[in-house]
């Protein structure tokens, strides 16, 4: 269940059966040179509409724009400061808990987002005791990234071994190949990839990263594969949200 | 050309030929009895899809959420506060105008959103004047409503008259049905509808229009309604972006 | 009835007749060669204490710097940033509302303020909400335009057909002749006026309107003409408060 | 010289001569069962207009309401939060600094001011050192409180002794009936005055000082004596100023 | 008895007793050649355990770094801006107003932090009553800055007469070698003293304080004459202290 | 080198053979019946000194209170809001960037600290580098979490096994009876240990984990254990500081 394709009865209805809730988060960042730029809200998405209809769970806009400033030298980044992000996700929730949600599953495409939404929950939780929203402290919010299911990551690395990598990563890419086929790109990728290093300020990165590959070579991705990660995660994360609003 | 469907060489090569970006620009709040609670985003989306094939511009993810503080009664809703939104804002122009974007053309789906939009555009231009970013003095951003394009206002004039309404209107509506077919819903329309009255905050208005709708009709929308408006804003709004970025 | 003139034992009279308060609202900024920079603060101002006298209600402070962001490039122009002028109305109403305040009817004097102040009543109305306030739901707030009321505008187009324009307008600038008459200025106004631009940034706007004036002949402006504002404008704005609180 | 009652091709003349403004604040709030809410802004900024003359100083519009949280329990009270101030205050000072103004004079007539005023100035510099401009290192901020002025005080304890208090006192109501003799008050101040408490919270504030007033007796204020406290404060604040520009 | 050392179940016997917490507040900063960096916050924190002790006072952790934007100029200094240590000091406060604390004294070090304190406690007082904390209206912050009391002025006027100064004085230097007597400094204090002059921002306190002493001359300064200032700054503030939560 | 015991011409020396510095940050919140309010500030100040004296390298005063919002329910925890945690870490880090520092190691001893961390960290790499400082895009941040040290936590599942726990840990309990023997408590930990919960708001951890204890038996801890803890931190962080500001 969707809901920017529900009525607002029908979640009025809903929320007499569940006070659960999916949000996907994603990022619009570089993902190198034959990687989309919204690789992260592509698989975010797609994963939480899978997981909405196997849970039969309501799943809320995506959020397109997380924390990417580091990947900001690169053209086509969009980023909310981690100041920003806070500030959205508390009103997210906020919103949605003044009117009976209590579960927030958010499923994470992007690994730069989790420190910050780990900071928006606390800031939130807080914001939400002081207004004294009848059922405050029950809310509960819970990160779900898919690139960490157990099932996800295995496969990963049968398929991949270390060229999976850790950033425009085969797997993320094989996804949004299996999302979006005519999307898929072809590009020069003989650069030597960049690999190991820490990640601190956006013009650092671009040096450290020149083509914006961590580590990973994503010409291994097939949409066959992709295929394979969407059910595994879908599958494993469907468990997990069954689990949480148990 | 879809921001998120591209790679960051694909951006770095299209700066080339154009500054000019496109941010559709919804909400998510309800819209009576049968509207979506994306009605706002899902409009805003297409038709920004559409300007974008159009005039071969370049089109970001979609604002999902807006500032709908005042439809915040119905379950549902989500709502930035406007300060919220401000930040949203000038993060996304001022990343991208860092890449060298200047013109931002915003396809607006909720009159709502208008008020905020312009408060973060004046902010943002000071700011970009504060960072000394080459460039900053030529930054414009520009709301293009699509539902006050002049050719879509007069059809939905001709097809509805006063039953148009201003939310949640059978223009939309049918905008709605025309890219989600399978999500057109029915449901009782009898409750008497509210009418002309101002709005101030969530509980008022709920008071005010008990059922969500504002003086509007939306039983009236068809399908093929939805594709005229459709066709209509595209072609209005694509002449208004080439204008823009002349 | 003025605040700053009133002691807090008449207020708390005055709040058993009524919850009505006037809040002027204007700006600081450049208003052309022979426009005064208080233009739009001394036009809310007098026309609030006309309302205030006629319709017997409260008029608070004037608020003397609005948003004026644009006009930033003329030595003399002050402005709030948007964000910091929601603050600044958030804490205005929130604090009268505690007093027992719930119509708040801003007489304002510029354009550039309208979007700013339409996101601080949104934002305020949720603060209202969530402090649990007695009679939060109740709290409305209106802007009343004076430069936008139907029998202004009348006479102006009469007046002053297109050389009205719309910044340094001879209308205001009439008015405040009427004010200030011993403030009435001569400048050179045969530099050719901008026109027809649309507003972006501080520098942008200084080279589009190189003195100031946007498309206004203010030199059409006489004291006879000022008063004949004045008159009409209290006028229909004492109608609009009385509707307002009614 | 008013800043609201000059043109911006004066102020431009003007940045040529001199880079002092003098700048009025003041505060909304009670001031016991006969003194005017405006009290403060009033005396300062008669003051302002009179060492304006006196000094050929340029004055802006005066800032009316201030930091009077703790008067916040008597009803008209207004009051920004110290954090809204701050705001404001590097609102003020950052945009008449791009101008080119580097002396900034406030004359200020309410003591709850001060010390947010201090903090607001050392964020101003810092906020101005990071904006990189010109002769941001020269822009200075000073608080000229009237009633400190060493003249005003010594008259204040000559005419009325203990009985001047610290709020609402005699000193500050006289100014006012000089400055609005249409507007002098009579209550009821049998009441006994609270004295001598340290100043908290709002609710804590009215139960030690239930009419407002704070150790002071202003039925012993005359228009007479309101009249030479003015031109003590302008006569002692004007050499203050030139000697601050100097 | 110290927070740090301290478990929560003996806070929560403690809070039976009493509601009274001495915060320390000092400040990292330039003190002059020979001065420490810590000077301020080993005064406050040494003060305070002494306070603590004396008058079986809970201690929470000291504030090291306070406001001193000004000293910004000289490598080694820290700072929060106004604004940062304002909300520090509000979730200090609220969290502890929650736990039952209502008396909160905080013993200073550092005279720059004094206004930035103040303008902290409005915006706190006004924050708890907006949370309708149990008591939100009983809660008093206190500031007991320990260089102005009257006996350690006194005989630093003995000791010092002018040579005092008013930053890096003998007297806080004394006192910090008392504490750190491993860490007494030698260096050229033969630069001649800067004095008398405002405060602004850093580059131009550096240009009047070239060696960063303020009229003092911490030559002067004994370990010997430390003692005395801690036992009469300790005497004194306990008989505060017990006078504030009596 | 103790920042706090050194001067400001120490502070210059010491810029010109080296760019790193250490900052110690913890935390004051309940660690269960025994376990010291202050255990996480303790921890990392202590091993924070070891390290400076072992790498020479410069230590700033320690962050005594984080972000502890989910221990709030129990007396005598302080917290920053994540916020506001972010505003404090850039400004440390943006002052000192400014007078050369580039490196910043930061050893934490409180696991909630991490996320806000890492989002203050992505926010400032930006705010510096819109600040234009020299030297902006080298700045580097690092968490070294001295629990999570490999020998540490060996050492930890060989005396504790699973009785470790991951709050109010026998090893931090045992640290801080090293650094402090005189504070080392005792009480009654027969109740039954909440384990295994993931983290939420203050209320439901107290509920959750009633003694505030995580799965751990702080009874197994000895002063000799705290000893090797030290010892085993220090020298593996003394490696980890040399290798970072290589
Ligand atoms: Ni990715
Ligand atoms: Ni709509
Ligand atoms: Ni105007
Ligand atoms: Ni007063
Ligand atoms: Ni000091
Ligand atoms: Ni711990």
């Amino acid at each position: 269940m969707k809901l920017h394709l529900s009525t607002w009865l029908e979640v009025e209805a809903y929320l007499k059966e569940s006070r659960g809730i999916i949000i996907p988060i994603g990022s619009t960042e570089q993902h190198g040179p034959t990687g989309l730029i919204g690789t992260d809200a592509i698989c975010a998405e797609a994963i939480a509409f899978g997981v909405g209809d196997a849970a039969r769970a309501l799943v809320a806009p995506t959020i397109n724009v997380g924390m990417a400033l580091h990947h900001g030298a690169f053209p086509g980044t969009m980023s909310l400061r981690p100041s920003t992000l806070i500030l959205l996700i508390q009103d997210y929730v906020t919103g949605l808990a003044k009117a009976g949600f209590t579960q927030f599953f958010f499923i994470n495409g992007h690994g730069g987002n989790i420190a910050t939404m780990k900071a928006a929950f606390a800031e939130t939780y807080a914001h939400l005791a002081d207004l004294n929203i009848a059922g405050a402290d029950e809310v509960k919010c819970h990160i779900a990234n898919w690139f960490m299911c157990g099932s996800v990551y295995k496969l990963a690395k049968e398929l991949y071994g270390d060229e999976e990598g850790s950033h425009a990563t085969p797997s993320e890419v094989a996804l949004t190949q299996y999302v979006y086929p005519e999307a898929i790109k072809q590009a020069d990728l003989s650069l030597e990839v960049g690999k190991g290093h820490n990640i601190y300020g956006a013009t650092d990165f671009r040096r450290r990263y020149p083509d914006g590959r961590m580590g990973s070579n994503p010409a291994l991705a097939t949409l066959e594969h992709g295929k394979q990660f969407y059910e595994l995660a879908v599958k494993e994360l469907t468990n997990s949200y069954l689990e949480f609003v148990r």
